[in-house]
């Protein structure tokens, strides 16, 4: 096999009171990509299409993350790589981190797969740190991985892979406006109440036990976020009106994806998810503010070959 | 049946990465309680043996419990209250919440079990109030339940059973100093460094998975405590080495178990708990300080009828 190409989902991390730790994919909104063999060793960035990213290795994330693995693997040829970018960069549902995941992925494949998901997770952070200028890992292990993951441990990395529930669709609004990664966490506060920390540990604990033992009711009761939305919701637009009325609406929860602008919410179902996005297009639509909008199963398996 | 004889374990809270959240009980370390009918109305405490607690029935936490189950019961007939107290008040491995779980237990056994465990749990937290002057569930929870219990919510109360793998045993240490709650809560930090919260997140996280999934080795890698235990350990001599020498001897983990004085650690097997416990010993034995060590599996079944 000398090209592959792959499609590379967009995530939603941090996910309430998940904060920097939990992350999921979507399976119908994400990046493709094209990875091909060249006789010239290293990697290069032949095409980039949908929005401006730059060409150059040492500034790409998709290309970064792949130098990565080569240094490792060493084959005596290199790649090419072409990105169809569909998720704008700077939207809070892991752009980079679909770049970043997408290239090593289809070059582990292309080199029969010496590297499991944790160390193409690894690899991809390299990318990912280029990007965001912190080290996380929770966009590029779901993209990796597939459903929801719990990030124990950055060094050494342990991702854990926990139970997500077929009936759970995620809603996704993406008001076009820029918030930096960076940026975004430069208004977290440094220091959290530790009556707010022993709330979210229970709500963390829940979604977990959730998860395991498929109980909406409990993960519903468990999406809420006491440390994080409360900043980086005032950088956006109608937060609070978006996620009362989805939760009236019957969402599971409604809280940032990643460092946003992205809203993400969760609803048992295709039809409620339906009409979360209808409640989200409804109130966008009044602003003046360009969005979009999405519905997506979670994704179980992460980036695949197509 | 008009009286009952009861186990009321002592139970283990925090938890490492579990603060405020989350507790197991003992199944052979607690109190005994015999409770019975009496003609007068209300509450009587007709017997205290071990330790000197109060006969005032607006003082003792187990009557206190009692009475504010009879608010809602009403019998037209009363109970009296003989306390076999096996765990010293001040111990830090939940004696008034054995306490407070064990008469609620047994009136509701006496009375034809007209409350559910959520119900008795509530009832009992009046009594564990009035001794920690705080309110909270995390030793009583697990008390009534049995298990790993996480306490999801206080208003309104939703304790979650987590699952608890047969093969683990609780060592626990306690160094006969006065430590009270209500002081060992003063020494908390106010304020959190956000980095550790995510610590403490993906820790508490990792052992509700490793808990599902009986991985023994995610259990040991997540019974940390990055927020509680560097503070309050200061209370308690020796802990630094004692810690060090039980992990080093194999423990998945060592903390410290309620508010202190006691220490906790837990083993996989029974092996390794003796083994555990002679650490204890050769440490505090060349100390000045009286000390008591236990090694118990942890109840599933919390208070029960013997």
């Amino acid at each position: 096999m000398n090209e592959i190409r792959v499609f590379s989902p967009a995530t939603v991390s941090n996910v309430a009171c998940g904060f920097d730790v939990l992350g999921f994919p979507l399976d119908s909104v994400g990046d493709e990509m094209v990875v091909r063999k060249t006789k010239a060793k290293g990697i290069s960035i032949s095409k980039i299409e949908g929005f401006d990213l730059p060409f150059d290795i040492y500034k790409n994330v998709a290309s970064v993350s792949a130098m990565s693995l080569l240094e490792v693997a060493k084959p005596d040829f290199g790649f090419e790589i072409e990105i169809y970018k569909k998720i704008k960069p700077g939207s809070g549902i892991g752009s980079s981190g679909a770049s970043a995941s997408g290239s090593v992925y289809a070059i582990n494949e292309l080199l029969g797969r010496p590297f499991n998901k944790l160390e193409l997770t690894e690899f991809a952070m390299k990318g990912e740190f280029i990007a965001s200028k912190s080290e996380h890992a929770d966009n590029i292990a779901p993209a990796i991985f597939g459903g929801f993951c719990l990030v124990k441990n950055l060094h050494p990395l342990n991702v854990l892979q926990l139970p997500t529930p077929t009936d759970l669709y995620a809603i996704i609004l993406h008001p076009q406006i820029e918030i930096k990664t960076s940026e975004s966490r430069k208004i977290l506060p440094k220091m959290v109440p530790l009556s707010d920390v022993t709330k979210q540990l229970s709500d963390l604990g829940g979604l977990v036990h959730g998860l395991h033992t498929g109980n909406y009711n409990l993960i519903k009761s468990s999406l809420n976020d006491h440390i994080i939305e409360e900043y980086r919701s005032k950088l956006i637009p109608h937060f609070d009106i978006i996620k009362s009325k989805v939760l009236e609406a019957g969402a599971l929860g409604c809280s940032i994806s990643g460092s946003g602008p992205s809203i993400f919410a969760l609803s048992k179902g295709n039809d409620l998810a339906t009409e979360i996005e209808l409640v989200f297009k409804s109130i966008y639509s009044k602003s003046n503010i360009n969005f979009s909008t999405y519905i997506s199963k979670i994704s179980s398996s992460g980036v695949v070959t197509i």
